[in-house]
Parts: C-alpha cells; structure tokens; sequence
C-alpha cells in the first residue's frame, strides 16, 4: 500500500487564511494540526493546533505563565475575535516546526519514519508541488490494527 | 467555564500496557496521543501518535532513513505483531514530553496556555492525582469557535 493511496482529504490554508477558519477547520475535524501551503499551493509548514489554541492567551500571560492563575474569565466572543484579526500567518511557531512531507508513491513505512522523527502527528502527501492529502499518525494506526486481535 | 468542565473521558494506560491496544485506542477515537499513567493512576507522560507509529519502523531504518526507500512493503500483520510484544514504556519518546496538566478549577485560558507552551495536543485534567478527563487543543478550539461568524 502507498501514501497515496491511504491520504485523506485535508482542508489546507494559506498564510493569509483567517485564524478563525483555520481554527474552526481543526476543531470540525478534531485535527492535531493542519497544512499550510504557499501561494503556489506548495506545503509550507504545518500549523498544529497547541499553536492555534495560543492565540487564546493574552500576551501578558503567554510572557508569565503564573498570571494564568489571577486571570478571570476571557469570553468566547473576545477570543473568537482575536482569531478573527489574525491570520495563519500570525499563528505558525517560531522556529517553524518542519513539515512531514511523502511522496504518492512511498511507502506507509515511509510515512511513519517521517512522522515519528519530526514528531509530527500528521504529514502531507505532495505530487510535485500540490498537496494531494495527508495522513495523520492515528489514521495510519488504525490500517495497522484493523481486524487484528488483541 | 473551567477545565474540570469541559474535560473529556480519554483512554489512559499505563507503561505496562501493550503497544496495539494504546495504538488501538488512539486509532478509535482519532486522538493525538494518550495519557500515560504511573501504578498508583497519577499521569506520568503523554505518548504521542507520532510516537507509536515509529514502531512500524525497523530499527535499520531509524538509524539510516534513506533505507526506508529500498525497503519493500512490511504486511500490517509483522507490524501488529511488533506492537503486540511492545508495551508503552518502549514506546515513549526520550527525552520524555512534558506533560501539560491542569487542576480541574484551572480556566481554559490556563489549558490553552500550558498546551501552547508545551507544543502539546492535549492537556490531562487531574484531580489530585487522579486523571478525570483529557482536553485536546481542537476541543478547546471547537468551543471558542462555536457559533461565531466567520
């Protein structure tokens, strides 16, 4: 079995999509982390969602930590509108985390050694320059563990 | 709301547990990983997916990627096989991840805030020492953006 045949399909996002859809496409989904393509819609990097959910924390607080704790509450309206005045751009982590990237034809061995030694939960499988799909770390346990007993 | 709300029931296991049934479990629900938990139930880790698929790896190509690319299918039935005979504990990272916690009156602020400084994909909620729920970063994400416009 290749990549390509097993790669689901991904909302991808640009540099300069909305935070607050790139938010909402992760949380549909229960994604780990979404891909970010360039204006030629070749991968960039990939936005995981501990980064997205970062835009919550006033920055005071992202500066020390302890303040978190004397914090009250932050509505949903405030932090919907912080996302909403951001852009993916805004968001990705710094130093970027490095993209997982396979091609069509790997193989699905392939793919788990790219994941595991970025660390990445999920990767993209790119046909020349295009993002054909991407297949996440659980989506590639499960083809494992399917009709295997315990 | 505080986090003891909004936490979900997540699988925990514990380091003696065997490798397919964590990778079963995070393969069901689609997680980004799992909470690992000590003998006495107080969370220990967090084992990332990332991290259980780097068992359908040989170790020859953990050394020397580039042999990934010569290296023919391996049947999903040899790599069941390896997470039958792995437990957690083989599988988690060194360095260990730092686990992200917090206490169950703790804001989601405070949730986004130590999921964003650890690059986790989820924060174990802990009642003492006792693990009551898991809150993923795409949770706390769904619920900002509900019900917003874009």
């Amino acid at each position: 079995m290749r990549a390509g045949q097993i790669a689901e399909e991904f909302p991808v996002v640009g540099v300069e999509t909305s935070a607050l859809v790139a938010a909402r496409l992760i949380a549909q989904g229960r994604q780990p982390g979404i891909v970010v393509t360039g204006a030629d819609g070749s991968p960039k990097a990939v936005l995981p969602a501990s980064q997205v959910v970062r835009i919550m924390v006033p920055d005071y607080v992202q500066a020390d930590p302890a303040l978190a704790r004397v914090l009250g509450e932050v509505s949903a309206e405030k932090i919907a509108e912080r996302l909403r005045r951001a852009t993916v751009a805004d968001l990705l982590p710094e130093p970027p985390m490095d993209l997982a990237v396979v091609k069509p034809d790997d193989s699905l061995i392939e793919a788990a050694a790219i994941m595991a030694r970025l660390r990445s939960p999920l990767c993209a499988v790119v046909d020349g320059k295009r993002v054909v799909g991407v297949i996440t770390a659980a989506h590639l346990l499960g083809l494992v563990c399917r009709d295997e007993p315990s």
